[in-house]
């Protein structure tokens, strides 16, 4: 195969499989990766069904994928730290290396970012990927490259809980627990946390929380005000942390009655770490963030650290990411993976590279 | 004069002078102040008006003020850093010396605080009253007591820029040209800040934030969203500091409208801090917060240090608060102080304690 | 029993038991507890063998001891959280409730402090001992008392990690395995850190390390320079962390080739928290640490929360002190507990209160 | 002229004029600038009477200077800020852009910096100077270039307050009156502090000390221990403002002494920073440090963000950098200028560029 076989969204529900031309390493510290394993997200899903999230729309052809990892098979000139062969988890966003949101370490708000996947630019779901060496993490022989590709989620969550700056003596709340809610209870328990509420709709997601470190879990009853929620998940932990109200809230769903409960529930200083996007504005209680000195956080995917940190973890075997995998996928059968994704009822779905066949 | 006469509210603009017995010291630690200035605050004219605030009510006569100065008249047998004739600020909440806030020095959250004028707590329009000396911010010689009430309101604009972390580095919007925003714009500058945008509907209030240290000011015009305002905002400050959009953002005014501006208008990794208090919840742009990562913080009253680096601000001269006081009545006015703030046209109305006369 | 059986040091090596009158509750906030268990601390021994520490002299006749626990008996009238039969942890000292330090959070730094058996105050090595009920923590069910007491030093571990910020992404180095140095590898542990290195001289100690966590553990060559160490620790955790060189370094023992190798060793942007105490001066690479930029913080006893955090990580099984002690003595066998303490072989030694007999 | 005239450091006290060939911007993000004033720095006279400091041994003829400002002449394909005719300061030292400390916003510890004047890489001494657009910055019109060079003694003023997070809060001691121990001065009292203390042998530099800002100055009596000098210190500044020691330390001397004394006179909490570089190692009271929780810092050059802020110092006339300059020279007196230098008696020695002849 001298060629790049690649998975592309044409427009919303148009997908299809282009050979494209092997691309070229130009950057000197530029690696080429042939993709070996790929998680599907919920924005790659998004893009599927509707072509576009928020001002980023799918206007041309674009390769989808970008929860990635694989082997290093081609190094630029000036690579120093890899060599072909070595197997990494990609991290799928390349910031200007001349922006101050990257010399801050802050780099996923750098305005001229990269992102795989992210119009106009081509994702990862293709034979080879080229990026820069120092945006590769080299994975452990002990380390899958499935659980190389399920990094990114964990960096997402390793991210929201470096902002929340999560530490032993935290009482957490997640609210939502799919693959970023998940991860999010798994390294506030990783960071230290001895008391971690989880919070959804559907009980059997929640029964994955505890395997993750949740301590306690809590569906909402359905008719509940925020503060008739917020009391009872306080009758919940009573006794149990060293506050009986959470004083760390990681808001993972994006649903206003969630962000409206976490503001509720949280104890006076709180800090609310907002994840999840969903409408782009909502009814906020802003007089009790206030009176109560809470600080709310928005949470932007990843930055500086996050990558390798989640690999760490992964490594160390305080998070076992493999146990959000629901479907597996080949890369042939890639458009059935997003049918399947699209149905919402997988947790994480992982794709093959081409060169798995 | 052996008893205490007290400027008292019974019920929604019922007020009334009453002569109260003299307070005795209880507390060895505490204080016995004659009461020579007292500021008026937007808060007192809202239980004159309406007999309450959000779940704080006026069931029983109250007496009213809570920004004031004045002399030592007596101390308690273990008062250490005070005498009688020391001229102060009066601090006009104490917290419960056990709680953790206190510990945390955010006793501004402490749910068992003892808060003068807050219902059911009397106030300080009083000719004596009594308070622990370490709620007492000694005056220089040269700080007047006028000036000394006005450290209250100073002290919620030192809070929320210690919260904000205001720097030299900092680019800083000011919503609202009342006494706290006025107050905020003085205290960016004190701290540094050499780029300061203040916001008011009104003209002439923005005329007066120019002399605390505004380098810009803006009037907002009918009609535009908070997005057209915000490029208004950046297109008037371009050059002017170390960053096109500013970085910290104080929103002392509580109306939804500017804080959404605040939101629209921060550059990424800005800070916004909530000190006016408005509507119970607003429509806020969430989604904002999050992909500009912005961080959001309630600023509520003050707490550990702020009353002392007021008092410094003052004294240093960084700040003349004297500018702000717009009428003067003498104590048997108080009445008719209460009615012109509720007028709403005066800046910062100062009322005599009753030994002035 | 209506007296209070206190077991005293006279002068150095001078040790006798007095039984002095039952103390009386004064401040209404306080509570008496029974005293059952109490760890022998090295700053107890060195106040037996030379009657004191730096500008702490033993002048009068002081009752030692500071790491206890015991059994509320009375509670004073305006305790709110106790009760007569909860058992309770000591935090043995107690600052003034005035001063800026406590309102911080940093009232270890009171200089008003009053510190259990550090002169002039008494210890709790006796039969009651008066505290106020927010310088007590409940202990759960399954903590037993002999844990409580070992609150203390683990106390002093939580407060040198918090000061280090120690988190999931440090590297860090523990020098030191006695009881302050093995507890503080358990807390860097407990606090997600997951490459701790351990250094001591006394191969024995380091085993106990990795019983806490240590996932490495040194011992210096005799005759090698700070460089020297630094080089061969480096090499010893090359690719097991985040990091070649640790970025953390919690200093426990005082010793002046320890401090030089801890910055030697230390990464740039590394922090070292100076925990343990020897000579008052050392000869101090200051040039390293500034083209290092490393931050230097000196740890002193615990502050605000430390306790309550301690007392957790013991009840959720984070940490198993009871791995620290080595011997045990009824009360009646104290002396003999301070002899064995002196000859400085045991780890910790546990003294049972008078009733325990 | 189409060649680079260049002041050249062939070994110690052997100083020429070379005519090096004009050089040519590779990276497409450089600019090419026409020095026009440089500033003469300890280190630079250090090298030229010694050949090396610690480390970094001067063995190839080396451009001296590294303090400098000029013209844009030229510009890179992709240079998007700036154009020819630009007035820029440089900052002298450009990390690798894939460095961990560069993402950090730490680049000033990068391993792989690459620095004017810091062997083996050439100075500014010349006519002619390559350098990337992100390390210039931009000098508005009524900014000269003479202050433009001096931007980078006080980018190390702003990086040491900065590190001490100096505010309106902070009573401050600076060690030392010579170019970086003023500017140090001028930055604290920029960055909000009432109350400046500056400490030097030489009364005359303590004059100009008070131009920038400080408040008070400080002789050491000769003979003094640090003890007895903090004590004189405290006396001096008692009353004057928020505490009556120190909580802001900046030692820009380098000497034992100093650093003793800025120990022993600092508050408990206090923050030592160590900005100047005298001998290896220092005896140092670090149980002081222990008992009064002092946090100490290592400040070395500056870092990301603060060229820009020490140039809105300039430009916005909190500072006025001029008041240091007491020397000038052409560049064809450059040998005269560091004869002078290395006398010790200037406190700042200003060069012309070869085209201002």
């Amino acid at each position: 195969m001298s060629s790049n076989p690649s998975f592309v969204l044409r427009k919303p529900l148009d997908l299809v499989f282009e050979d494209r031309p092997d691309p070229k390493i130009q950057d000197p510290h530029s690696v080429k990766v042939a993709v070996k394993k790929t998680g599907v997200c919920g924005s790659d899903v998004h893009y599927y069904l509707h072509g576009g999230i928020g001002d980023f729309i799918v206007k041309a052809p674009m390769v989808l994928g970008h929860e990635s990892a694989g082997e290093v098979v081609e190094v630029g000139p000036e690579v120093k730290d890899l060599k072909v062969g070595d197997r990494v988890a990609l991290e799928p966003g390349v910031p200007s290396r001349l922006s101050q949101e990257y010399k801050e370490g802050r780099y996923n708000l750098c305005p001229c970012m990269v992102f795989a996947a992210t119009p106009p630019y081509d994702g990862t779901l293709c034979r080879h990927y080229i990026i820069p060496e120092d945006f590769c993490v080299k994975l452990p022989d002990h380390v899958s490259l499935e659980e190389g590709a399920l990094v990114e989620p964990l960096s997402v969550a390793v991210h929201c809980n470096k902002l929340a700056k999560t530490t032993a003596q935290d009482v957490v709340i997640v609210f939502g627990a799919g693959p970023v809610g998940l991860l999010a209870v798994g390294v506030a328990n990783a960071f230290g946390s001895s008391t971690i509420v989880c919070v959804d709709l559907v009980p059997e997601k929640l029964e994955l929380a505890k395997k993750f470190g949740a301590t306690h879990t809590f569906v909402p009853t359905k008719g509940d005000s925020p503060n008739e929620s917020a009391d009872k998940i306080r009758a919940l932990i009573k006794g149990a942390g060293l506050s009986d109200s959470p004083n760390v809230a990681l808001e993972c769903t994006g649903a206003e009655p969630s962000i409206q409960t976490a503001v509720s529930v949280l104890a006076t200083s709180g800090r609310l770490v907002q994840v999840g996007m969903g409408k782009d504005d909502v009814n906020f209680p802003i007089t009790k963030c206030i009176v109560k000195e809470i600080t709310v956080l928005g949470s932007f995917r990843y930055c500086h650290g996050d990558y390798p940190l989640a690999v760490q973890l992964v490594a160390s075997g305080k998070i076992d990411v493999k146990k959000l995998v629901t479907n597996r996928f080949t890369f042939k059968e890639a458009e059935q993976a997003y049918k399947t994704a699209a149905e919402g009822k997988a947790i994480k779905i992982i794709i093959d590279g081409p060169e798995e066949e």
